[in-house]
């Protein structure tokens, strides 16, 4: 039976749930995958917490050096998070002639192709679905069953605490403030939120992703960005009433003009599958030219679904010993088209004076920058100073938006713009 | 480059879209993986059709023999259908050494064992992606990437036809006869629907997927079968009422008791992520013990969708030469448990005499054999003769209900069982 050895760098959340997998289901794993997996050992300064696993001290490995020169370990799993110094060690494992199975979803979107060169350099394998969208395996899906599309749009949700926040905003009407303590006290997010709310997180998998939807290397430079510590609770709710859902989305585009590449809190459709994924699901939506819409729908987090990812990792590569995935094969990304100035419809809700000829003051800026309304509505009663009004755009240009945004801040008639969201749909 | 030569047995809807991203996207291929594929030759009677797709006379095999000793075919495609001659052809291009891909449920439900232990005594490839759910990837997710899971439920829809039928019924209230009837016009449903509205069809899929979510054959003999044929329009409604959605389910599960293996049209939730797959789209729910909750939603069907699931195990065949996989290490199902009296709350509708004491009669007859009501609902006010009435039960076992039934048929009160569905929930 091959027996496969396993050394763990890091045992936080998805270390402590990849051992767990790992020791656990080792008889599991000699009987349905015919591979005899043992976990060598670890690296961890917390030796409490290696301990605490049922790690005896011996397999308490004190230095990288002591990993990489192990002889009995084939697979380096690297759970440690950041770039430094996970990146040298992951290069350490690589040159030892180790493969390695990664969840590090910043190192691996600012430092693939280093990594990927290493791996190929010296005929390893270099495994990373635990990056992006936790247990979905939305990496395998790509790699190995979608050879045959051109894909064409990727769309999702990809990360959890975001997504709690949203749906806790929807549905009881909580502050962004409100539903953020929320999802720290559950875990959800972190004491410093900003990875994830300001969209970090997100932009490192979409980088990810759409370089493999994409056939061609997408860095995190080309992809824009704007988190949810913006989102109104009001807007939320207006956009419900409109038939909308708001989600942090992230969105790849590949068509003739060139790679459209964001993630923005985004209104959806109500109807759409991914507007019913909630809390701290995730959910990626393909477009392939053969296959048509594929949706992939699971946790996107968390100690097990993402030790599930790594195990998968883990296994996969003690049975394929060479190196046998690369992503860039003949397009390094260098020749890769972008499109910035992005279309979409635009939701904006304006607070204006109650007087005569308002409406068509700012309809005329509008309709001079080149946009057509789809919608409008009066969403407060008038009190004689002020009133809420919100336009539906119909597809514009994000560069004649904020024209048209910037004409009507300095109007007489506004008083300010109270939220402006972009519509995919 | 690598090359692989392929050899397509059968030029139909699925045959002819596989050629069809072969060749068209033989530069694509050579991009993106690195891979040169050539359709070396077809096997297919009808040389109309061959022509029709641009394949030149020379490259039409007249049997299996010039196929299979072609040293330029590498890999098999078989798209036939049916079990024999494909079983006979798939056998011999396996005994020559070639890779075979196939989306022939048929064959691979009834003889898998067979054709998995030829593979492995000439050590090449066997993959079968596309005999489950179409351009759905859900073969490979459950070989490549839920090692670390001991899958503990499936649940899909698999047939894009019933599913077509019954969302028809559900928001159009058209009839069984009537919704087939539009299937057929549209090229959803044969001109003899059997294997599809009798679940033949999602029966063989079942038989695939929950041999390997459970890594031990799971026989067609092993599981419950009932299609749509029974089911009526009004029960649809009442059901929706009441909150539920009517699917063409198909359930595995993996409990302490054994395996409970069924195709039955099933009551969901409204809220249920399957209860909004609607049309002919597929879509299967995965419940692993590290993962959780994982669901994949698609095209169950046609030729795009099919090929591209060939397509990929064409390269992943072409990738990896030696045969890889075996679903049925150490586990042949020899020693597997079954569960065939399961459990399952009802949705019963009687036409109940419209008289006193009717409801003490039948809810009597519920309770001596066990079964509690969760709820009793009368759905057409009494007119002095007859009267309407749907129960709703708590979970029971499959022989109390029937027993329950039986009695209840004879009772003087009632006059008929309107209808009879399970509820999953």
């Amino acid at each position: 039976m091959k027996k496969i050895g396993v050394a763990i760098l890091g045992l936080g959340v998805v270390g402590g749930g990849t051992y767990k997998i790992l020791t656990e289901k080792k008889e599991f794993f000699k009987r349905t995958q015919g591979v005899d997996v043992t976990v060598e050992c670890a690296l961890e300064k917390n030796i409490e917490r290696a301990k605490a696993l049922g790690i005896s001290e011996d397999r308490i490995a004190s230095n990288i050096e002591e990993v990489v020169s192990n002889p009995a370990v084939d697979v380096v799993v690297e759970v440690m998070g950041g770039v430094e110094p996970a990146k040298t060690f992951v290069l350490k494992a690589l040159f030892s002639g180790k493969s390695v199975v990664t969840s590090n979803k910043e190192l691996f979107a600012k430092h693939w192709p280093e990594l990927e060169a290493a791996a190929k350099e010296r005929n390893v394998g270099l495994f990373f679905e635990a990056t992006c969208v936790g247990g979905v395996p939305i990496i395998r899906v790509l790699q190995e069953s979608m050879q045959g599309n051109e894909i064409q749009s990727i769309k999702g949700i990809i990360n959890g605490t975001t997504n709690y926040i949203l749906t806790k905003m929807a549905n009881e009407g909580s502050s962004y403030e409100e539903a953020l303590k929320e999802a720290q006290k559950l875990g959800y997010a972190e004491f410093n939120p900003t990875a994830d709310v300001e969209a970090f997180d997100a932009t490192y998998k979409l980088s990810i992703l759409s370089s493999l939807a994409f056939n061609t290397k997408i860095n995190i430079e080309n992809i824009y960005r704007e988190g949810i510590t913006g989102v109104k609770t009001e807007d939320i709710a207006h956009g419900k009433e409109m038939g909308y859902t708001l989600k942090l989305l992230a969105i790849g585009k590949n068509t003739e003009k060139g790679v459209e590449v964001r993630v923005h809190p985004t209104f959806i459709k109500n109807g759409d599958p991914l507007a019913s994924v909630n809390d701290s699901f995730n959910a990626v939506h393909l477009y392939g030219d053969a296959v048509g819409d594929i949706m992939l729908y699971g946790r996107g987090a968390g100690s097990l679904p993402t030790g599930s990812a790594i195990v998968s990792d883990v296994i996969f590569a003690g049975k394929h010993d060479e190196y046998f995935y690369s992503c860039f094969n003949g397009d390094k990304g260098a020749k890769t088209k972008f499109v910035s100035d992005f279309k979409s419809k635009y939701y904006v809700r304006l607070i204006v004076k109650d007087a005569v000829g308002v409406l068509s003051d700012f309809t005329g800026v509008f309709a001079k920058n080149g946009i057509s309304i789809e919608q409008v509505k009066q969403i407060s009663a008038g009190n004689g100073e002020s009133a809420e009004v919100v336009i539906i755009t119909h597809k514009s240009k994000e560069s004649a938006i904020n024209k048209a945004l910037e004409k009507i801040k300095s109007s007489d008639f506004v008083n300010a713009i109270g939220g402006c969201i972009r519509i995919e749909d």
